[in-house]
């Protein structure tokens, strides 16, 4: 059976419902139950994790034995998994519903297989119906699910010889404006910014994201800073609008069974894109555990060298790149001028091994 | 009296005539004397450092008397300095000549005032023919005029880290073929190139600009070598087509009564352009020695960093930047891709002195 048009305008409706709920651990989605003659008699939306799947939402507007012979419009496909609630799809069968449309497949292990329990039980399936502003709708949180982690860009600035600052450590301001006003711009699309300790004791940053005005951004990162030392009572990030999450900068993405990494602790706090804002030595930290998806350099017209009494300040330190053939490869994506800086977006060149040969 | 077609005409005759001696410590120039009625009677040209100028070689082509009354159209203002020839101005006013066109200014301190003292002896003289080619001419003799010394290129590759090489020391390649076919050509455009004694040791570099067939440009650059070790026999530099100026490195350009200076010594061999292709410590020490016209940064698109037990190969050593306040800002002038790498060229912002404030 083809997709009618009222089917479309459903998923518009969906779509925008699922905007109402949360961006964060468990995906945005959307669900409207369509009678056979094709008139909305129920909606539903997924309010966060730990509260009723959208299908769920929407069927629970109807009284019992109501939603039979009814279509369901999802922008997800239903799920096939026993977690905090049900799986959907045994509960669109219960419920009677005869066919299911939806925009997006579920990517996940343990939740996918709900289209093929659907049918398996008789139910008529459509599936990539607005697929793209689906997809688009759950960009990060598709991402996230693809890489098991959350999404992380890597920014510094350096003068053109790569120097983060002066011999004498002073580097307030390397860049201009236009560059700052961009990494605050980015810093409103992240969930958590990270920097170290040392960071944070040399600059006493608020680590909120700020518009040139000095007023906030609606949509502020969570504070995330890593390493031994202790974070000052009267520190900036103590005013920030989010609690400040504090941890040592040793875990990153390993497996531990005594603590979860910082990744798995981002990423079941409903972090999906983490901006690292340094310094030299977390970058440098988070580059050589391999879990690094964007890097932002951006590149002020100056040279610093190093100090005549040897103070020297590289933008990265230690990347365990001992030999050339280990140089750490990027594709640069874009190149951007920033006033009289530039700004270097690139992204670490896959690991080539024998499954990807000749396919790039 | 206005400047003629006929006079136009010989202009660019003597501008051809010019490009038919060497360019070096001298500037090229060239002459063509017209006899009243707009013909040529006689034709020069400069064929280097101790031979005669341009006017003179042409008088000399007539018997005496016969240049009385002709017009000179020289590239140059005649000079007015007695030096291993006599001043051109009185030599064109001994000969009788009545009127003199020519098209740059003589810049230098020395011999200019030609014109003024042809106009003293009645001599009618028009300035300013065709003067933008005449110093598209003589462009590069010009700056050295300006600066006192050879025009500088510094030359690096570099990581986006600003290192030159990986932890154990390796480098090659950081940088792609097409970089490297463009530092070969701009090779082709120097006068000098100049390495220590440690990029020579370590990369024992041939020092010749070749296209990527591997044949040579026509115009090699002069090689030279900086620093106290010795070049051994075997060296690559020793079957450059010109012969090795090796001297340590400690007098860049400074006054010294005992020896010239690097700059001096060009300078007094001809030499226009010299591209400095480094490594690190030369390329710093140009830097700190304030005598650097143009940067060329090749930057790949990698990640060096430094090596986990201590190895770190810096593009660019001490500058003398002990505080953010004295760095070394640049005007970039371009940003090129060359293949996968980056060119940019920009040149050290010049200090801001008293005189200059409010002019910029």
């Amino acid at each position: 059976m083809t997709v009618t048009d009222r089917e479309r305008d459903a998923m518009r409706r969906a779509l925008s419902l699922a905007r109402r709920g949360p961006r964060g651990l468990n995906p945005q989605v959307g669900a409207v139950l369509l009678s056979p003659t094709g008139d909305i008699v129920a909606e539903g939306w997924h309010r966060g994790a730990g509260t009723a799947h959208a299908e769920v939402a929407a069927l629970a507007q109807l009284a019992p034995g109501e939603a039979a012979g009814t279509t369901a419009v999802v922008t997800l496909e239903p799920c096939n998994h026993t977690g905090r609630t049900g799986p959907c799809a045994e509960a669109l069968i219960a419920a009677g519903v005869t066919r299911v449309v939806y925009a997006v497949d579920d990517p996940g292990e343990r939740s996918s297989g709900g289209a093929e329990r659907l049918r398996a039980a008789g139910v008529d399936v459509a599936s990539g119906v607005l697929a793209d502003e689906g997809r688009a709708l759950l960009d990060s949180w598709l991402t996230v699910q693809r890489l098991g982690r959350p999404h992380v860009t890597v920014k510094w600035a350096q003068s053109l010889d790569g120097r983060a600052a002066a011999a004498d450590g002073t580097s307030q301001w390397i860049t201009g404006p236009a560059a700052r006003e961009d990494v605050h711009r980015r810093r409103a699309e992240a969930d958590a910014i990270v920097v170290g300790t040392g960071t944070l004791l040399a600059d006493d940053p608020a680590l909120t994201a700020r518009r040139p005005d000095g007023t906030l951004y609606p949509h502020q990162p969570m504070p995330v800073v890593l390493g031994a030392r202790r974070v000052p009572d009267d520190a900036a990030v103590r005013r920030h609008p989010l609690p400040l999450l504090h941890r040592d900068g040793e875990n990153l993405a390993g497996e531990s069974p005594n603590e979860p990494s910082l990744m798995a602790q981002l990423r079941d706090a409903g972090v999906h894109r983490v901006f690292v804002e340094g310094g030299p030595t977390i970058a440098s930290a988070f580059l050589r555990a391999g879990i690094v998806d964007e890097i932002l350099t951006y590149l002020a017209p100056t040279l610093l060298g190093s100090g005549a009494a040897g103070g020297d300040h590289p933008a990265l330190r230690t990347l365990g790149v001992e030999t050339i053939s280990d140089q750490l490869r990027l594709d640069v994506a874009s190149i951007e001028r920033l006033g009289d800086d530039l700004l270097i977006v690139a992204a670490p060149r896959p690991a080539r091994d024998a499954s990807q040969e000749g396919t790039r």
